[in-house]
């Protein structure tokens, strides 16, 4: 993945992150609080600015109660 | 997620990802050849030291044609 795919991926999946947060009625506070990580690392990672790891990506899932597949295959 | 259940699940994770990597049949090396990162990176995922990023992830599945859950939800 050079770095222009890399970038559409990450505005893609930080797009995808919000949609599902919404949908489960999730404010970034409150996915930010129940993670236990700071409401901007959740605002960059929407942005597509912050390239997540494995570990955040997990947490989410289990919160969210959402496959990682609907946000990494968006 | 703390650091005790992140190191536990990293570990977990990179044990996941040699075991298919394996089973496709790709050696480190040709993972690594085949992501355009280095061999030193993968060696790293599969030991858990390294809590590598969604966008990594997304492109080892790609090249393994794996799903993320496979490695997600071990």
């Amino acid at each position: 993945m050079d770095k222009d795919q890399k970038k559409i991926f990450l505005i893609a999946f930080g797009a995808k992150l919000r949609q599902l947060r919404e949908t489960k009625g999730f404010t970034q506070e409150k996915l930010a609080n129940d993670l236990g990580i700071e409401i901007s690392q959740i605002s960059r990672i929407e942005r597509g600015v912050l390239n997540t790891s494995v570990a955040t990506l997990y947490s989410i899932c289990k919160v969210l109660k959402i496959s990682s597949e609907e946000l990494l295959n968006h």
